[in-house]
C-alpha cells in the first residue's frame, strides 16, 4: 500500500473527478439492488452491500478526514465500530461473519452517511494546504483504489448471495457478448519464452500497491504459456473424467476439501435434466463451452494441470509473458464493459489472449513479500503485507474489475479453497 | 394440534372476523419495522420478520388452500420450499440458519403473497361447502393459533436482533407501565395448597392443542407456591452473591454451559459505568428491580430455586394454583396491552398475582405426553408431538402473547438453555 | 446419595468382607486384559480402564481414608487430579476426553496405588472409631455401590473400544447362553395392571441412592404391560420396514441425530455378505433374532414404539408391575453369571420375564426429583441430583450390572442418544 | 521421492548393514518406554509409537516385498489397514487421529510382526535378482530414509505426549551437553553474502527426495544471514515485550490463531512461581537463555523478525549460505549425539554456526515444486509432491535428526502453526 514513490500526478481538479467518478460507480453498481439485497450475507467471506457502501466511505473518513480536517467531528463515532474491516490499528469492530446480521444502520442511514461524507471531501480537496496535499493525494488515491477493490467485491458477493438464494434472482441483464457463444473455438497454443533475467515489479513513479514493490529482477527458466484461457468446455471433460474421485490428482489438503465440502464441480454450476446450466449475474443459463471456466479454487486449477500434463504457470512468467505478448488491458472484458461474465474468445489482437480480463488467473505462486519489500507502519502496513501466508498469487484482473484499477504487476491473493471470485486459468510448461 | 374435540362453535361470519383480526394483527407488529429489520436473523433461534409473514400465510395455503379449493394452483410453488418450517410431510426446505440469507422474495413480494392468499381464503370462507366445513373451519383455527404463536415469536425475535446490534435501535416506545417502576414490593408470600387427585389438562368441546389433551386425573402432593415471580431485583442479588460461578448451585449441563458461554446474568442486562441497563423492545433503559426477571434460562430458574432453598412448581402445581387462586387472564400483561414488556407487581385482584402473563413460567416438569396422549397422523401430528424430549414446560403466557391464545392449561415448551424469550419462574416448596 | 438414612446393618467383618469381595472383582475384570487395553479410550463417553482402577481407588482415599484417617498423608497429590471424575468439591482433574492420552501412571502404578489403600483401607476398618462406625460404614458402602457401576461401565466401555477396532478383538469367552439361541420365542403378550395410588420409591432401612428417595405415593393409571423384552429379530423388522428413513416415526432431535450420525440401526450390528453380525464382548457373531435387541438408544426405542402403535412404559408403571409380577432379581442375568450378554427368553417363572437383568430398559420418563426430594449438601450431592435434566430413567439393570448392586426402585439414567450401555426396551401400552 | 535417478552404490551386504542399523536404531529409541507409551495419542499430529514401529515396517512389506518376493503372503492382511499412512494408492487406512484409540494389536504383535519382516526383508537381501537390484535397492533406501523420519517424529510425539500428561514423565536422562548451559554467549553477527545466479537443489548421483530435485539455476540478491540461532534469552525479551498481544507485528492468520489458541509464548514454555520452566525429554528444567529458541511456528518466527526490525531468510538464501560458510554436518547437533535438545553454541569451527543441527530453521519460502519438478506416478508420488501448498520449508534438521539422514539442500516442510517438531530460527536481512 505504500507506493513505491513520490511525486503525485494529479492536481486538486483532476483528483477531485476521479474521486467523483469513482465514487459514483459503487452507486451505479447498486441500481439494480432492492433494499433486501443491501442486508444479507450468505457466508463469512462476502459482505452485505450496504457494508460495502459504507466501509468504503469509513475509508475516506478515517484516513483522510481524521487526519486532515481540521477539528474532525466525526460523522457519528458509532460508524467506527460497524464500518471498519480489518483493522486493528483503528481498534473493535463487528465480527466479520456478523455483518449480515445488522438491519440498522438503515440503507438510507448508509447513503447519508455516504453524501455527508462526500461533501466533507469535497469541501477538504478544496482546504487542504499545499503542504499537505502530497500525502493527501497519496491517501485518496489509496482509497479509491481500496473503494473499486471493494466494486469486485461487491459484484461477486451479490452473484453469491443470489446464487445461494433458491430462487436464483438474476442481479441485471447481461449485456450483449451473450451472442458469440458455439463459434468454433481455436486449439489452445503454447506459446514459447526463452529465460533469462528480467523485471518484475511496479517502477517507481506510478501508483501500484506495496506488495508490487520494489521492482526487481528475477530469473525465470525457458518456458511455454497457453494462448488463451482454459474454457468450460475443457474443463467439463476433466469433470467428465472422473477427477474429482482421483486421488492422484489432488495435492493432499485438495483431495480432503473435496470430501468435506462433497466438491464435484466448479462453483455455479448445476446439472439439471436438461443438461448443464451455471448461475449468473444474469441468472441461470445453459453452460457455454466456449467460455473461460471461472469460479474455480487453485485447487482445482491444479488438479486440472496435473490431468493435462502440465502445471500453472509462475507469477514471474506471467509478468514476463503479458509484459511482451499479451492483449492489451484496453481490449480486455472489464466491469466498464457491462458483460459481468467471461466472454468466449474473440480477439485476435495479441499472441497472448485474455491475459488482462474476464478472470483472475491462478498462479502457482504463493504470495510472499518481494525481495526488499516492508510494509509502511501503522494502519496502511495492515493493507497487503499481513496476508503474506497461505494464499496463492492471481493476475490480470475479471469481468468484475475495474480498467483503471489493474496493472500487468497487480497482484491479487486468495487461499487456495477460495471459488466466489471470477477465478480460472491457463497451463503452462 | 389435535383437538380432542368437535363441533366447530364459529359460523361463517364469525371465523371470518377473527381470520381478518389476527391476519391483521401481524401486519401492525410491522408497523414499527424499516424494510432491513425484516430480512436478518442474528441466530439460529430467531427467524426474519419477512419469513414469519411468508410462513404463517403458506400454512393457510398448504393446510387450508391445497385440501379445500376447487383445483387449487398454487401461488408459486417455490414459496413451498421457502416458507415451509419443520414439517416433513411437507418436503424440502430451506435450511434454519439460513432463512437470513435470503433478499429474496422481497417485502413487497410477500405482502403481495399474504394478500393474495388472504383473498383466496376469503373466497374460500364462502364456498367452502357445508360439509367441509367443520375440517376447515377446525384447520382455520389451528391456523390462527399458529399465527398468534409466529406473532410472538416474532416479537422476541426482532427483540434478539435489535439486543445484538450494537447500535441498539429501539422497535417502538413501551406504552405506559414504565411509571410503576420503584414503588415499595411487597415481600413474597407462599401460598400453600392441599394436594389430592386432580384434573388436568384441556376439557373436550374448547379448542386445545393436542399436547394439553387428553384432560385426565394426575396426583399432587401438598405445596405452597410464592404469590407473585420473581423481580429483577431479587435475582440481582443472586447475581451478586457469585452464584454463577459456585458450581454446588447448578445442574451439571448447566455448568459446562455456563463455562462455554461465559454467562454471568440473564440476557440482555448490561453492565455500564453508570449501572445495570437492560435492553427492551423500546431500547436501553435503567435495571427496574421490581419487574419480573425475564431472560432467563431454565438452568438459571433452577439455580436461583436452589440458591434459595426452595425449588420450581411442577406443572400440574401450577395447574391446580392457576385454576384455584390466580388472576384472571382478562387482568394480564399480554401483547395486546402493548407494553411489550412484563411490568412490576400492580394488581392486587387475586391472592396468585402475574400467573397469567408478563413472563413464560418455568416448571420443573419435563415436556412427555400426558396418559393417553396420541398425535394426530399426518402433518399435524408434527406440531407438537415430536417435540417431546429434552424440553421443560412452561406456563401462563408473557406480555408478547397474545390474551386470545393462552389458557390455564396451555404448555410451553423450550431446552433449558433457552432464553431468548420472555421467561422467568416464582418459586414453590 | 444420602441413603434414607438408618442404621448401618454391618459389623466391622461383614463390611470388610463385602469391600474385598468387591474390589476383588474389579481385578477380576481385568484380567483379561492385555496392559495396552488399560490405556485407550475411543470416544468422550468411555474412560481407560486404569483410569476405573485407579478412580473407583481415589474415590475411597478422597471420600473415607482423608475423613477418617488421622494424620492423613495422600499417596500421591497429583493423583487427586488424574484421578478425579466430575467432582467439583474436589477441585481440578484431567478433561475427559483427554483420559486416553495418558500413558503414566502405567498400569503397575495404578495397581499399587490400589493396593497400598486397600491395604490403609483395612487398617482403617480395624481403628475407625464406633463413634465415627455409622457415617464410615455409609460412605464405604457408597463406595462400593459407586465401583459396582464403575464395574458396570468399564464392561461397557471395553465393548466399545474393541467394536471400534478393526480388528474386532475379543474381551473374553463367553460362557454358556450362547445355546438357546434359536428356540421358538413365543409370542409377547400384554399383561394388564389396573391403575390407583401406588407407593414408589425406596423405603428406609435398606441402601439406597438418593434419588430412589423419598418413598412417595404416585398415581398410575391403568395399563399394559409386554411380558418380555422386545427382541433382536422383531427390531430388525424395523429396520427392514425403512424406519430409519421414515421422519414421522421420530422425535425432531432424533431426526436430526440419524443424519448427523447416519445411524441406520442398533449400534455394533453390521450387515456382512453373510448376513447380519453383531459385535459382543466374545467377538462378532450371528445375529441371534431371538435375543433382546441392545444397544439401542431411547430415540430408537421410542421410534419403534411409535412404529408399533404402542409406547414406552413410565417408571411408575414399570415399578408397579416389577413389584407385582416380575422374575426375581436371583433369576435375573447379571455380570456376575458370566454371559456378558442378553440372552434369549429361557425363564417361565413369572408373568413378566427379563425385567430384572439382560439389558437396562428406557422408560418414558424424564430423569427428575421424586417430590421431596433434597441432594445432601457437599460432594455427595454431585452424585445424582446434577444429572437431573434432559437425561431418560432407565430400569432393571443388565448382564453387565451386579445381581447384589440393583434393586426394583433402582433409576439409572442416560442422555436420550445414549447406546453404548446395554440399553433395551419392552413396550406398554 | 523418485531419486534422481542413478546407479546405486550400494552392494548387498552394505545395504543390509544399513538396512540392520537403520532398523536397530529404532528399536534402540524404544528403550525407555513403558508398554502404556507405545499407546496413547495425545493430538492429531502424533502418532502412537507402536504405531510408528509398525507403519515403517508395513512400508518395506508394502512397497519392497508385495513386490519383490515371489508369491509372496502378506503377514496379515488386516495390518494393510491398520500401518498405512496416507497412501491413497494402497487403499482405505484407520483415521489418523483414531489411531490412539488401538490397544490391539499389542506391542508384543507389533514387534513379532517387525521381526518377522526383517527376516523376510534378509532372505530378500539375499534372493533378490541382479536385474531387480537397482529398482530393490533404490527402495530400500528409500525406505530406510523413510524410517529415520519415523524416528525424528517418534521422538518428537513421545515429547508431546509426555509434555501434555499432567505428571510430566521425562523420557530419559539428556545426556551432557547440559554443561554448558550460562557461559557468555557472543552478539550475534550478521554475514554478508553477495548476490548473483546459484546452483540450488540436489546434484544426480547421491540419494534425494525428489522434492530437492532438478538441481537449477536460481537468483538470490545481495543478503545477510545470522551466524548462529536466535536464542531463548532473545526470545524471551520478545514475549517480555508483549508481542504476543501486538497486532501490528503479526500476519492475519496468526493474529487469529493467536486468539484462538490462546498462544502467549513458545510450547513447552511454563511460567512457574520460580521462574520459567522448559519441559524437555528429560523433564521439566529452568529455561536457559543461551540454548536456541525451538518448538515456536512459522508465524512465531516471522513476528519476532519484524519485531527485531529483520526478516526470515529464504530457503535459497540459506542453501547459499550453508555450503558456503556453515559448520559441518558431522560437527552438529543430531540425534545420534544422545542430547535430544538444543544445545548452547559451543563450536566456533565456522563462519556461520548451528547451520545443521540442533533445530529445524523456517525460512521465508513457500513449499513449492522447483522448475521442472515432477513427482513419479503411483504411491511413492505421494511422498511429496502432494504437500505442496500451504506449507513452509525448513531447514537444516534438528537434534532429533538422524545425522545420516540430512543434507544441505534437503526440505523438510510444515504448516505455520505448527510447533511440535524442533523448529527455531535465525534472521536476515
Amino acid at each position: 500500500m505504500s507506493q513505491t514513490s513520490v511525486q503525485t500526478k494529479y492536481d486538486r481538479a483532476q483528483l477531485k473527478n476521479l474521486y467523483n467518478e469513482v465514487r459514483a460507480f459503487s452507486e451505479k453498481l447498486c441500481q439494480p439492488l432492492e433494499i433486501e439485497d443491501y442486508v444479507v450475507q450468505s457466508i463469512e467471506d462476502v459482505s452485505p452491500p450496504k457494508w460495502h457502501i459504507g466501509h468504503t466511505t469509513w475509508f475516506f473518513e478515517q484516513v483522510v478526514l481524521c487526519q486532515f480536517a481540521k477539528d474532525y467531528q466525526p460523522y457519528r463515532k458509532d460508524f467506527f465500530f460497524v464500518f471498519n474491516s480489518y483493522y486493528e490499528t483503528f481498534g473493535e469492530r463487528v465480527e466479520r461473519q456478523l455483518r449480515g446480521t445488522l438491519s440498522r444502520p438503515t440503507v438510507k442511514d448508509v447513503y447519508e452517511y455516504r453524501h455527508e461524507i462526500d461533501q466533507r471531501m469535497m469541501r477538504l480537496f478544496d482546504n487542504v494546504s499545499d503542504k499537505d496535499w502530497n500525502e493527501f493525494s497519496r491517501l485518496v488515491e489509496i482509497g479509491l483504489n481500496h473503494e473499486q477493490q471493494h466494486q469486485e467485491l461487491f459484484v461477486t458477493d451479490i452473484k453469491y448471495n443470489f446464487a445461494m438464494n433458491p430462487l436464483h434472482p438474476a442481479y441485471t441483464e447481461l449485456s450483449k457478448g451473450k451472442k458469440a457463444a458455439m463459434l468454433p473455438l481455436p486449439e489452445a497454443k503454447f506459446v514459447e519464452f526463452e529465460g533469462g533475467l528480467i523485471d518484475i515489479g511496479a517502477a517507481a513513479g506510478k501508483f501500484a500497491y506495496d506488495n508490487e514493490t520494489p521492482r526487481h529482477q528475477a530469473l525465470v527458466h525457458d518456458f511455454k504459456i497457453m494462448d488463451r484461457l482454459v474454457t468450460c468446455g475443457e474443463f467439463l471433460e476433466f469433470v467428465e473424467d472422473g477427477a474429482y474421485s482421483n486421488a492422484d490428482l489432488w495435492l493432499s489438503d485438495a483431495w480432503a476439501l473435496l470430501a468435506e465440502r462433497k466438491w464435484d464441480r466448479p462453483l455455479y454450476w448445476h446439472k439439471l435434466d436438461d443438461g448443464w446450466q451455471i448461475m449468473t449475474l444474469g441468472g441461470m443459463r445453459p453452460l457455454n463451452k466456449n467460455e473461460p471456466v471461472s469460479h474455480v479454487s487453485f485447487y482445482e486449477a491444479a488438479a486440472y494441470a496435473r490431468w493435462a500434463g502440465k502445471r500453472l504457470p509462475t507469477e514471474f512468467e506471467w509478468e514476463k509473458a503479458a509484459t511482451e505478448k499479451a492483449n492489451s488491458i484496453e481490449s480486455g472484458n472489464f466491469v466498464d464493459d457491462g458483460f459481468l461474465h467471461p466472454v468466449p474468445l474473440n480477439d485476435q489482437s495479441s499472441v497472448l489472449k485474455q491475459m488482462h480480463g474476464d478472470v483472475w488467473e491462478w498462479t502457482a505462486s504463493a504470495y510472499l513479500p518481494y525481495p526488499g519489500y516492508s510494509p509502511e507502519p501503522g494502519a496502511l502496513g495492515e493493507y497487503n503485507g499481513k496476508f503474506m501466508s497461505d494464499q496463492m498469487v492471481l493476475r490480470g484482473g475479471s469481468c468484475a474489475t475495474s480498467r483503471s484499477h489493474i496493472r500487468t504487476t497487480y497482484r491479487n491473493f486468495f487461499q487456495c479453497d477460495k471459488r466466489w471470485q471470477f477465478t480460472g486459468f491457463r497451463l503452462a510448461e
